[in-house]
């Protein structure tokens, strides 16, 4: 049986995980997008938008590579309601999307499953976290779940205490508003419990377990 | 003229800058002195205990030297009322403090200053932040001025627009609950850039500026 894990989610010194005012032009909310600064770099993040080299990094590695399936939140998978034609709109990723496993969307919104190439599909779940989990589950059999995002899935799955492992990247970057990932969560509480912590040139990378 | 500066001032992953339930056995919170581990194995702290040697650290050093005068909140004076005796408490320091310097207490209760051993003296400032700020300005002369805690002192003056550099030490713990150093704070609408992140093993030490 695998983990249940969230990797490579990438925090703010203020404790935001998304910018505020996200849009079809700042999916990320604003200056969302400098929160990855440290993945954009990596080997991990190039092989995403089809590009060779870019550098080694264990957490960009561990934070894509090794899941048997994901689950996203409706906003990870496209923009706002009303830009989103539900039978045209396949995700952010192109036809070959970076995920290569069964790939779990959260919305309320039903839709027939997608299958990707790459060994990509997205499958659509209408009836809550804990049933998108048991599916996920199931498809990912030995290997590991990610929570893949955005915060308010994060913050439900960790209040829900379904979240064996949380590896957060903190950037040394200060957004003032957005969503908080922590605002009224105690991780400690939760059972949560730091294990690890990498100081690295553009992030610090670290890891609590319960 | 000096700057007013914050400096040194360690918060946790999840934006704590002392932990919950502060009490005489526990000034900092509950498990706050977590947040100074990059602290006490510096030269500067060790000196501050009255002992030799400890590492060489410029953020250590920043947090404590080269003021002309300190302002503190009364919890970083002494404990919580009722425990502290007016005319017999002379603060947590012993005899010789380590802010060689005029310290500006503020309290809602009038009390004569205290001269220390070392160059320090207490002032105690009953007519608000800003009357503070002005003493202190003035004692500090071309020297900057240390905004040196708690929490809720740094959030006032923060939000009075009173401070002119902020340098966070970043520990990696999690306290889950305590005083939150950014909650309702939005640092880049208050004019602060980041200007500087620099990670060490024990820190992430990043320098705020407007």
């Amino acid at each position: 049986m695998g983990k249940v894990r969230v990797a490579g989610f990438s925090v703010s010194i203020d404790g935001f995980g998304a910018g505020p005012d996200q849009s079809l032009e700042h999916p990320l909310g604003k200056r969302g997008g400098e929160l990855h600064n440290w993945f954009y770099p990596t080997r991990v993040f190039q092989s995403m938008i089809g590009k060779e080299g870019g550098t080694e990094d264990r957490f960009a590695a561990a934070a894509m590579e090794g899941f048997g399936a994901f689950i996203l939140g409706r906003n990870m998978f496209g923009p706002i309601r009303g830009e989103w034609p539900d039978d045209v709109w396949k995700g952010w990723w192109g036809d070959n999307p970076p995920y290569h496993a069964p790939t779990f969307i959260l919305t309320h919104h039903a839709r027939a499953s997608i299958v990707m190439e790459g060994g990509t599909t997205f499958h659509f779940v209408t009836d809550g976290i804990e049933a998108a989990l048991a599916q996920a589950k199931a498809a990912a059999g030995d290997l590991d779940v990610k929570i893949g995002g955005g915060v308010s899935t994060v913050r439900q799955y960790l209040l829900a205490g379904a979240i064996d492992e949380l590896q957060l990247s903190l950037s040394p970057v200060v957004l003032g508003r957005g969503e908080s990932l922590f605002a009224g969560i105690d991780l400690p509480s939760l059972g949560y419990r730091l294990t690890e912590a990498v100081p690295m040139e553009l992030a610090t990378h670290v890891v609590l377990t319960r």
